[in-house]
């Protein structure tokens, strides 16, 4: 980035120090607002009909889908914030929120705050750099996710503390390993958590308040090119630590490999080498 | 109100309308922030000692207490805002952010970012009407209370999405009955839930990720004030439907006498117009 950088509020392209949202707002009185981080590759928007798809399911379970901009807007939106900071390769996080409202928490008709933020993120891919400096450390929090009655576990909202309180846990280590409320293995506090046991790659199942993530999903398609199985389940923490490879995924990560797991040293393997890769493949066939 | 209304933003009196936090601002991307809701009395904050002590819990519950402004600076703002206004009898949101930081969910050093929104309020008391328009009906909701392992009970956050979708299940009803994972009674979307049976007033223990409100600790008070006695414990729904008095407290309602219980009627009885009076005369000894 060189000079100003450019973000999209409520309609308008503004410099990123006056891209502001009122403080009435419920996105900001509430976190009663929904994102998706969706990454640009060659300017493409990678993985964008899922991350809108997602985003609408988020509104839908906060009651306000009716009043989403439809999702072509939205990718303008996405776009114009690309183009006004020359940004091809980036990170995108695009929020909308149920707008401002009388001061009252029972809400009103939505009239909903549209925020892209974007900041140059280079893939590593095949010739570079992954974003990661490192393959990560994990160390399971006692913070845990909150289960299918209190949050919709689909909705990626703007109610984050619950990942939050579960990262400030951690000393030494780079993602928490969240638990359901029952003690099973749920997701990290911003991925999805993955391990080869035997041969199958496992990662807990959605019905464990786990976020559907988009390159989660990604992931199960690419295991199907490969020799391997895919398996959902219910897992513990001891069963991540004793596994023969581990790797997170999110958008902005892709897929990282996990070099330790609660103090317990995870071997750097082959299926996770073999799953960028085909990753990699997946993003640059794109341009 | 006449003309343009002012909040405080960041250190400075701002007219409403320009009143905004950055979007990068971890209170707008992650709900990273806490808040008080005060009454304002003749130009005095009600109970501003309890509610500056519980800022200060909330703040510490997410690791940011240290962080936070001085009391008296917190009350300074508030003062400036009413004064700003012309404001006398008003509700107060007081909300103090993490404040801006690098894109990443792990929370760096804080930088507070600390707004004031006011609006004038004018109070029933001894010789007026109460804000509320009529006695309130509860409706019991699937939406349950975050478990102390998932958000911790005692903070009061911008991560308010579960006493939003709580409210959204109310037909026509005034304020959901929210009951804890385990299925008791624990609170309404905004207010602690109380009732009187013989003779006894009963509230949710606040083990039961019961935020310990305000207004709460004023009426255990006035209680000891009456030859009744208060208990806290753990309740059904149908303890409440079946009570010979029900009522709801928070900070903008006071004390609110309930109606109707899941459609059954609760008798209006002389024991909340007792303690109604009692808080009455509490508040109108500030001036």
């Amino acid at each position: 980035m060189t000079g100003t950088e450019y973000y999209h509020v409520d309609g308008e392209v503004v410099p990123a120090d006056e891209a502001a949202v009122s403080v009435r707002d419920r996105g900001f009185m509430y976190g009663d607002a929904v994102f998706e981080t969706i990454r640009a590759y060659g300017g493409q928007l990678f993985e964008w009909e899922a991350h809108a798809e997602r985003l609408q399911d988020s509104a839908g379970a906060l009651g306000f889908e009716s009043a989403l901009p439809p999702a072509q807007q939205l990718r303008g939106r996405v776009r114009e914030t690309l183009e006004a900071n020359g940004y091809t390769e980036a990170y995108v996080r695009l929020s909308v929120t149920r707008g401002v409202q009388p001061g009252k928490l029972t809400p009103g008709a939505a009239d909903p705050t549209v925020v892209v933020v974007v900041s140059e993120l280079p893939r590593g891919g095949q010739d570079g750099e992954p974003v990661w400096d490192r393959p990560a450390v994990l160390e399971t929090v006692t913070a845990r996710r909150p289960p299918g009655s209190v949050l919709p576990p689909a909705a990626k909202t703007h109610n984050y503390l619950p990942g939050i309180l579960a990262r400030l846990e951690l000393e030494d280590a780079d993602e928490a390993l969240v638990r359901t409320v029952d003690g099973y293995v749920a997701e990290g506090a911003s991925s999805n958590i993955w391990f080869l046991d035997d041969g199958t790659v496992h990662t807990p199942a959605t019905e464990l308040a786990v976020l559907p993530g988009i390159t989660r999903a990604v992931v199960f398609d690419l295991i199907e090119e490969t020799e391997f199985q895919a398996r959902e389940g219910r897992y513990t923490p001891a069963d991540v630590r004793e596994a023969d490879e581990v790797f997170c995924t999110n958008s902005t990560w892709e897929l990282r490999p996990v070099r330790a797991v609660d103090g317990h040293e995870i071997p750097q393997g082959s299926v996770t080498e073999r799953l960028r890769q085909l990753y990699d493949r997946r993003v640059e066939r794109l341009y």
